[in-house]
């Protein structure tokens, strides 16, 4: 009786999870010194002080039954009160507490957030390349995930492709900026056009096409053109992950803000605490909630990844390679150079020690990901390397 | 394009949850001193100081990086080899981290268990009373969920209806014991006549049928008599949550535990992370998890529930009431005075500000639901309230 739709899925690994297994295996052989790994996205920065402060100072001051309690389906009350406000402060918004919905971190936020405007059948669309888990979390509500192609020059969203793709079957477009795995902020004039475009369709079909933002990486920033997307969209859903920002990956934190100008922006969030009760998800931890509330308009020291996105784009466009430069996150998203981008960082791993994942896992092929949440130090020492892999094929 | 099935939903509200708001605000007109709210299942004791203490050495003294970063798919490697080591020493079981899973609660692992083996349409069985978000775990999983009729006698298994509903398409038996309302626990005697039920009709169908036990009030017992249900049974899958013997409802922390004797049993785990990924529930939080390795075989000082339930049943059948006399939980499940439970309640509430849930709610009408986690103060001066609710109908 064992469900096989999941037994098949457990003899599939990610590729990303491969070479990682890979690099801390040779890690063990040779050191982890000597391995170069920029495979995964895993924060390298300290939480805010702030936030280890007031956690220690919960569970020292607060009577345990309470601070432990249930917390509210929705998320507890001041939390998402928080919430709402520091998003209007910091993004000219109007979010009440009715508009947000705490969630297990940005997985948990999409998974509410689909389920909530998408039917059986429906399509959503995203763009390449996007991060792999997107296909489980959208198909895993009864949607299709279809995916519109890169605009590999620029990876702004190829306006003509997603004209074509555009269908009455699509009820919402799932987008990613900044951008994993290519590093890229969509610029204003990126999301105003998206808006139009999206408005005009919604005209055309009769019905509502939600516009859901996955923002993991929205303060990892170099850019001065970083919108607040939601900003320019009525029936727009930000799904937020506390993950990357302030570094707590680990605990799983999050949420789903729903525009105040989207009719039905009440309803959704209710909604949410309904299909909670099907996935068996709950709120997040209650002494979690409580504790992001301290750190809501801070963020790690985030200088590191500049810093290393400086380095590393400056040393490999003068090696020779191809690269669109980073607006933000802690990755970039070269030109392999072979089509393979699969054997190309193979040989990376086998012969240099240097950890870089294929495009194609985020249906891009023909490049690679570089992950650098690492010292700046492994930065600098792995340019030679670089310059070694170039040497080979050119 | 808003989904209607979610929708629909949220104009239902839980009839328990009705009482509970009623109560709410009956305390700020009256004093919550003033209304004797039994409605609601919070532990009132607070955690072990050994969770607080250690908590606060974590984030004293670990790296923020690590501490706060991500869980592997499954669960922390430490945490889940001690929930198997803890299992094996009080129960005398095999486990490895092999079988265990780390969920959000009794919920994230309801989930889980049995969408690793029900398919579309199956059956899974259970017993009334029964917890009613049962209804939405299992139908979100796709599968149907069968009520087998209360032995309202004993709140033992109803050995004759079980075998009536028996039919191919069982996958799964989900039982709660000790009980969420009634307070029976499971005699092993029951335990036994269920597993050899279940074994025949393995053989008899010619698949496997999964007993899923669901567990989070195992440590709260006042009886001798307290099986470890997966001793009696391979196919096995034991769903804990530390919400109530530990009193960390808030905190989202539970697992499954697949009988090593169940010949899936690692496939099953190895399926519960890549089910994850359908509903966006992904692993508990990091710090939580660790911190629960300190007390594992702790309880909160449970001693109130039973001196609770000691005086309402005793005060309770000597006023003339009718109560199977509970042998763990913090709840008891007496007969209503009238056939309409909900009316009785109301009648309770509006005149008597004694707030007590009927029966309905959990599939047994004609019963209605006390849960004594309160003061024994407040248990002491509730005993009038009874006496004049029960001299209204006699």
């Amino acid at each position: 009786m064992i469900n096989k739709k999941y037994k098949e899925m457990t003899g599939k690994g990610s590729v990303i999870r491969e070479f990682f297994t890979y690099s801390n295996q040779k890690a063990k052989e040779i050191g982890a010194e000597n391995v170069f790994d920029f495979s995964i996205g895993n924060p390298s920065v300290p939480t805010p002080a702030e936030f280890t402060d007031y956690m220690i100072e919960l569970l020292q001051t607060q009577n345990p039954v309470s601070l432990h309690g249930y917390s509210p389906s929705l998320g507890i009350d001041s939390t998402r009160q928080a919430v709402a406000d520091s998003l209007n402060q910091r993004f000219g918004m109007n979010y009440t507490m009715k508009h947000i919905f705490m969630t297990t971190g940005a997985a948990g936020a999409i998974a509410h957030a689909v389920r909530c405007v998408v039917k059986d059948g429906d399509e959503v669309l995203t763009f390449a390349p996007y991060f792999p888990e997107y296909v489980p979390y959208i198909e895993g509500t009864g949607a299709h995930l279809t995916i519109v192609p890169a605009d590999i020059d620029t990876f702004q969203i190829n306006f003509d492709e997603l004209e074509k793709a555009m269908n009455p079957n699509v009820s919402a477009i799932l987008v990613n900026s900044p951008n994993n795995p290519s590093g890229i902020v969509y610029s204003t004039d990126t999301i105003k056009k998206l808006a139009t475009l999206m408005e005009k369709k919604q005209e055309e079909y009769g019905h509502d096409i939600y516009l859901i933002s996955d923002e993991p990486y929205r303060e990892i920033v170099f850019t001065e053109d970083s919108p607040f997307i939601s900003k320019y969209y009525d029936n727009s859903i930000c799904c937020y992950s506390f993950s990357k920002s302030v570094s707590l990956p680990g605990e799983r934190i999050g949420y789903v803000a729903v525009n105040p100008n989207c009719k039905d922006a009440e309803l959704i969030i209710l909604m949410c605490g309904q299909i909670s009760r099907f996935t068996g998800h709950n709120c997040p931890p209650s002494i979690i909630q409580l504790g992001i509330e301290k750190i809501l308009n801070m963020t790690s020291d985030l200088s590191i990844y500049e810093e290393n996105k400086n380095i590393l784009y400056k040393e490999l466009t003068r090696i020779g390679y191809h690269i669109v430069e980073p607006g933000g996150t802690f990755y970039m998203f070269p030109r392999s150079l072979i089509a393979d981008a699969n054997e190309f960082c193979w040989k990376a791993a086998n012969e240099l020690n240097l950890i870089i994942v294929p495009g194609d896992s985020f249906n891009c092929p023909g490049h690679f990901r570089i992950s650098y949440c690492v010292t700046t130090d492994k930065v600098k020492r792995s340019i030679p390397l670089f310059e070694k892999l170039y040497n080979m094929y050119n």
